[in-house]
């Protein structure tokens, strides 16, 4: 058992409320074996200073016992972990009688805050982006609505069914056609599916296919549709019962925008310090150099008040929320570190149109300093879950690109991949967790069924892992079928809706009955979670709400059966049969691998 | 042996400068076994998004290569870490052939950025800290000139051999009569000692004993002396080429400083916005609700020039630079976070008086996010340091509160007090961890020789940690002479001067013998830092700068004789015997202890 049956985490079991106003009194439970019925404390640290408080018993069952004790929300964030005393018990993985509980699991000696456990006083995500699905789109690659259009001078006209070209100039430059009515005609795909957020890549107009590099954050691409599809497609979505995410570039423009043409074109321009111009050979900042992609001075209230309004305009046209492009590069260059105004102003900004609006940074690898800040509120977690997911589940003898890393993915044991979703999970808030998108493919990385060599078995885990783990499923359009893809542009292919016998039918029933699976369980959504077990080849941990317990057990290959003294017996949600325990109250679960199952706890 | 081999730290043999101008381009270098022939990155991340460099071979010696790379220091703080690819090789540790070396060693799987190297661009903390040893004097309790003044009103006047009284209401009152002239008298005891930085706790007028309630932050203690026996006493140390540190209290003055006083009188006063009132019984903030302590409000630009002077003229008087009290909780309020400004306009006024001035910040717990921010150059290094050492060495059977946490001290293995270490370590700068003080006891501590149960064996070995690893050593007046002490007022005992049959010799050679081996060897102050073997009762690492290694073991008890492949015999530097390896190169140490030895490899 891992923890040795001490738990805590920033579930609604847990904590009693992951919104709390400044300075109010939240109630916290800690959960430890029976046999420590004392020396349980809570420590916060306010204003900067160790502060410990006693836990009482809250009531007790027949494996544990609820400790309750009440942390003040003091600071904008709140950290907080528990102390556990009492007699020594080496022989029981108890060496000194003195442990420490945080978010990275039990210690035997101390370790610095960043693992706290954390309440945050700034608003909230809102509760409809943590319980849903997101279906990713690449509009120029999932769907044409057959409307003819001339093809710009950029472009390089495409059939739907033409190979997509990963590398070389061609890249950005080929045009498939796909439009917003087309994305429109195709939502009872999504629908049927399950999932009920649509995340579409930017559709402002631009120079390329990918959009990344705006020449306008004003209008909507005519070759999209223009804005009159996209108001057509949000209203449809909203009809449905979805929400639409837009996403945006806060960090650079394109080459051609009118900001940057004016700011390039006369020294004196207003626009001028929206940019960063510069005496080299290029002669300004961009994106890693890139000349297309001038970076934006957020130091300039001009280019932060004309942000801000891009900002709000579209959350009056009608979005939901915004992912930002590399948010984690947004603000930030030599000295100057604004990123967390910049979110905060563009988070406010959200919140003065859409007061449940969602505000998610890109954030490649590591976001855990920009979260719980006031500003992103969720992150798209490559660094937490797909990195680790990936190494467990690359299937034997692939051989990839590691997203931006010269190695290619290594197959690595179901304990380090754990451990990497904890040792990132752990440093941000429960709430920042779980409005972070888990992902296991986008359009700027590779495809799951590519890493996981093909094998269909292997992507039902990963999709296990995506659906029932914290953070909110993120699929990219596609996937649901089994497209495959090596790297990001050679992931952008184009959906075969006119050659249904390339569906890989198995996973997309997959798919539908996780995310069916997903929301019909809230523990799924808003649940805690145990690591009960871990080896190589095996994982097993229970989501649990409200006395409602869901076990899951995810398996790469075959495995020595585990066995949990969990004392009831579990009835098959997903992939497996119903098991009972033994006279001793322990349940054997299947060996069989590759394999996902769930079961409720009864 | 730890890491397997690979080894980068900040020091000097690493990098090729620790004090770099931003954007300039530093030589970092990383060591690795032999057959690590290609595959070695590092990897930084500036602008917040990963970039990588691959490394190459510099030199190789008959263990190891060492591998060069460039790292940009383009952000004021720059993290990085390397990356090591190559073939799986499981049976040798590594099981896929993906690796990271960080501050907190390498690792098999992600881990966040929080443990990269750093580089640092801010102003580097003053060599001559890093070099010095400290010697702690509590002035009340150090040595008396004789001087007879007349007790205030608060005080309990008391013998120079009265015993103190560590809890109750004396504890503050009660007034031994120690003064500046005393301590001057006193110099040659430290000179002999080999301590070169003498750090006084405050000065200032206060009703109290131990003065952290300043009446006035502009003139030194008549009790004391006043400001002649100060700058008597800065002068002689100076002249000695000692340095001489004060101690403020930023978060805080006394409820009869005139200050609040003021602002107490007259809701219109101008110093009324220096503090913080409140509708609560007390009528303002305090440190912890205690009421004599109001707490300073650094929003108030009268406060923040006001303490800005208090700075620049102590310096101009003649300190060397300060130690903040409770710096942790300077500036921090509810929703308020000033700390780092706080600690910038400090550092920056320190500057304008003192080019090489240094600032150190008291924080008892966890300073990793405080530090490498343009302010305090380092802290107190309780978490790191003396908690870890603590724990580690506390004498079988002692039972003694620890330190502000409501547990007594555990007894931990060498493993995981070395844990700690690192755990701290990993999170800061190599300047702002040799730049922290190593502490093993203080006026806010216990006694290190109550701690080891007083086995003065087991002293010396912890006042060899805090002699030999990084950090600069800071010892509180008394401990070279063995006086006891179970929390911070039961140890501001005074120093028996007229009692030397009390001193305990064997103790006051050893750190003696110890502070000369530090001031005598660079790689002890200078030098890197590897960990060769950790078990539950000895440790062992060597320190090395510019091809000199020294080998040091500790041991709290007789243990499994430690065999080491090191291909060098071993010259004695303390306590042991010289070593000579056997045919295949190995080294066996000694299994003794508690013993504490240091060896020259050859």
């Amino acid at each position: 058992m891992i923890d040795r049956g001490f738990h805590h985490d920033g579930s609604a079991d847990h904590v009693s409320t992951l919104a709390p106003d400044p300075g109010e009194t939240v109630t916290v439970f800690v959960r430890t074996p029976r046999d420590q019925r004392s020396g349980v404390y809570v420590r916060t640290t306010p204003d900067g200073e160790p502060h410990f408080t006693e836990a009482v018993i809250d009531r007790e069952t027949d494996h544990e016992l609820w400790w309750r004790a009440d942390v003040v929300a003091r600071n904008p964030v709140t950290g907080y972990r528990f102390l556990l005393t009492g007699p020594a018990d080496p022989a029981n993985g108890n060496p000194y009688g003195y442990r420490w509980l945080t978010a990275r699991g039990l210690t035997d000696h101390d370790v610095p805050d960043a693992t706290d456990f954390r309440l945050v006083t700034h608003a909230a995500p809102p509760a409809w982006a943590g319980a849903g699905v997101i279906y990713e789109i690449f509009p120029d690659r999932f769907a044409s609505s057959g409307a003819r259009r001339e093809a710009p001078q950029w472009a390089i006209p495409c059939d739907w069914g033409d190979p997509v070209a990963g590398t070389g100039p061609a890249t950005p430059r080929q045009f498939f056609g796909g439009d917003l009515d087309g994305v429109r005609s195709r939502l009872d795909h999504i629908t049927d599916l399950g999932a009920d957020i649509l995340y579409l890549t930017p559709v402002f107009p631009a120079a390329s296919n990918h959009r990344y590099n705006a020449t306008s954050f004003a209008e909507v691409d005519p070759l999209l549709g223009g804005d009159a599809a996209y108001r057509a497609l949000i209203e449809e979505a909203h009809r449905r019962g979805m929400r639409v995410l837009g996403d945006l570039t806060t960090n650079h423009c394109g080459d051609i925008h009118p900001w940057f043409r004016a700011a390039l074109r006369d020294k004196d321009a207003p626009e001028r310090e929206m940019f960063f111009f510069t005496d080299d050979d290029l002669g300004y900042e961009a994106w890693m150099g890139v000349p297309s992609l001038p970076k934006l001075d957020w130091s300039s209230e001009r280019l932060a008040a004309a942000m801000e309004e891009v900002v709000r305009h579209w959350l009056r046209f009608g979005l939901d929320g915004w992912r930002i492009d590399v948010a984690n590069m947004t603000g930030r260059l030599r000295e100057a570190d604004l990123t967390h105004e910049v979110a905060r102003r563009i988070r406010r900004a959200i919140a003065a149109e859409t007061p449940d609006g969602l505000l998610v940074a890109e954030h490649a690898h590591d976001a855990s300093g920009d979260l719980d800040a006031d500003g992103w509120q969720g992150t798209m977690n490559y660094a937490g879950f797909t990195r680790p997911v990936w190494s467990w589940l690359r299937g034997p003898g692939v051989r990839l690109p590691f997203h931006g890393v010269p190695a290619e993915i290594p197959r690595i044991g179901g304990g380090d991949a754990v451990a990497t979703m904890r040792a990132f999970s752990s440093l941000v808030s429960w709430r920042a967790l779980t409005s972070s998108w888990s992902i296991l493919g986008s359009h700027d990385a590779a495809r799951i069924r590519t890493v996981c060599g093909g094998d269909p078995a292997l992507v039902e885990v990963a999709a296990g892992l995506m659906f029932t783990l914290p953070g909110t499923p993120m699929m990219f359009a596609g996937d649901e079928i089994g497209l495959e893809g090596a790297w990001a542009e050679d992931a952008r292919r184009t959906m075969p809706w006119d050659r249904p016998e390339t569906w890989d039918t198995r996973t997309l029933g997959v798919y539908r009955d996780l995310i069916a699976l997903r929301r019909g369980e809230p523990a799924l959504t808003v649940g805690g979670l145990r690591w009960l077990h871990v080896s190589d080849d095996a994982v097993v941990y229970v989501r649990e709400r409200a006395g409602e317990r869901l076990l899951v057990l995810a398996a790469r290959a075959g495995h020595a059966p585990v066995r949990l003294p969990l004392g009831a017996a579990a009835t098959a949600l997903y992939g497996g049969a119903d098991l009972a325990p033994d006279p001793a109250g322990v349940l054997t679960l299947p060996a069989d691998g590759p394999a996902f199952h769930v079961w409720r706890l009864g």
